[in-house]
């Protein structure tokens, strides 16, 4: 249905983490290379799909975030806390936040469209059904993000065409929309595939040729890999993020709301340690609130302020080229 | 190394659930029949393993917890939510316990070398060098279970045979020995094999044929299946036990430490949520508090207060025999 010579996905990963002239090669390589749009304006992500439009011709996708926005709370006690780390960062300390709303969702399927895209995808939500038709009418394959089979359902019952089954091991956010426990990709994968009639991506935990064949006898039709591909020479990832992955072991990879507000893994620091104990604000609330500290750390080499994403099959990658991470995870079908 | 005709091995669950001539019948089908002493006296265990002996000529193991025992506390906060729970079930209160030694794990160790069991595993910690060498001399094969990479390196440097790596989707009891976060199987299986030499077995979220080629494709030697074996006409499970895995979600088999002061997986009801937010006496204190209540709760039929564990693969498990369950888990060596 992807209509891509291998069944392996690079993940949608927020913050420019992988380039859109990258995501293109990727594409070109047989894969699926993807625009993560969290976090871009319309003109910057217009501006990257005309970069991957200009670079391939192949398949790729664009990922937005379909988050509802909950009212704001427990502000204050925690910007107590990142004021203390902002004093400790030296840069100036903040009182209050004005939440601009963000470009609606909209607007960034109506970009998808008028470019031509040829496959979006959702996580943290669910489009709109008048979304779905619209993506539809104009011929955009859409997957959405899911954490249990009963999100899988709904993402079915929506007229969604590819279900993206997220396992308990992925790094980065969780991308379901339900506040539910995680399940294991192992236990998900088979129930998903039993409950559904679409095709399914496994994502989470999968970081070699071992982990592509076994989502695919467990009935997954696509694979999804996001700490291989962060952990290359290509991506931007911060080098004291790739240098913490290459050196972690699989308990240092944790589950965290601190940088954002939502369910999120990445390897243990401080930042993770020190709102631990504390009530944290939703997303985006959280992730608007910790955006200052977040950059300034990169600036100032303080991994410990940074978000690691990682997820828990980390022993294996040392840092390597995209080509070495394709050629690893499209071996079984060469 | 385990001289069985299919790579299967049937999860020991403490409780009896399986009984022996079960598990004998297990190991007469070409798999691992599993006897747990978790729980059982000396006397008791000695019958059990007189009756899978008098029963089968094939290979069996006998699985011992090798836990510490840490002081016991926070007894008197948990003991009066306890007695709620007592008042309403309508059995005693109780105002103080005396936790009795239980025999050494020595005991059990000589009685299994003395009856010729042929393997030996340990949960919640490892065996003492003295014991190892012990049962190496007397010919026994001896398996470790592990959550994490670390301590399967502590079970290799040990000189253990065969390493159990339990994932997170894993029902019951967590085996590791150590307090450190769950890694979901499919992350766990390949960075176990690439740090040891040793066989390893797959457990957790295993329910099925692409289960167990899924973790056979992931580097593991052998699987092991819990929830299955358990839901079955055989298992002597509570009736309401099993009947909670049939109708259950695999969003609703969570981690609790609510019935035994050890983290296990099983299906959420009353105990668990009432015990959630009190501090929980560690294992083994917590588990002789409960006793009573858990099997005045099995007499009653109120399936709130019994500890119905379950692994997060749950949705493919109508009861069905055990021979059912062995021709699924072994097809793919047939």
């Amino acid at each position: 249905m992807l209509n891509i010579k291998y069944p392996v996905i690079q993940a949608p990963m927020a913050g420019g983490i992988i380039p859109p002239d990258v995501a293109a090669a990727i594409s070109n390589a047989g894969c699926l290379g993807s625009i993560a749009a969290g976090g871009l304006s319309i003109t910057e992500l217009e501006s990257q799909i005309g970069t991957v439009h200009a670079l391939t011709r192949s398949p790729f996708q664009v990922n937005l975030f379909a988050n509802d926005y909950p009212e704001p709370y427990a502000i204050a006690a925690i910007n107590k806390e990142l004021n203390t780390i902002r004093q400790r960062l030296g840069i100036p300390v903040i009182e209050s936040y004005s939440f601009t709303t963000a470009e609606p969702l909209e607007s960034y399927v109506d970009l998808c469209i008028q470019y031509k895209v040829p496959v979006v995808s959702f996580t943290f939500g669910c489009p709109t059904p008048s979304l779905v038709d619209k993506l539809h009418d104009a011929g955009v394959t859409i997957m959405g993000t899911i954490s249990t089979v009963g999100e899988a359902l709904r993402m079915r019952n929506l007229g969604i065409d590819i279900v993206i089954a997220q396992g308990y091991e992925a790094g980065g956010h969780k991308g379901g929309f339900t506040d539910s426990p995680s399940i294991g990709l192992m236990a998900l994968v088979p129930q998903v595939v039993d409950a559904i009639d679409l095709p399914v991506v496994a994502a989470g935990g999968i970081s070699d040729r071992r982990g592509v064949q076994a989502a695919i006898l467990l009935g997954a039709d696509y694979i999804q890999a996001g700490t291989r591909f962060l952990n290359t020479f290509e991506s931007t990832a911060h080098p004291l993020h790739k240098a913490a992955i290459s050196r972690a072991y699989e308990t240092d990879a944790l589950y965290t709301s601190a940088f954002s507000g939502k369910t999120a893994r990445g390897i243990r620091n401080q930042m993770m340690d020190k709102l631990s104990h504390l009530e944290i604000p939703p997303y985006p609330y959280m992730n608007i609130m910790t955006k200052d500290i977040r950059a300034a750390a990169k600036n100032q080499q303080q991994v410990d302020f940074m978000s690691n994403w990682s997820g828990q099959n980390i022993r294996s990658s040392e840092t390597q080229s995209i080509s070495c991470v394709i050629a690893e995870l499209t071996a079984s079908f060469r």
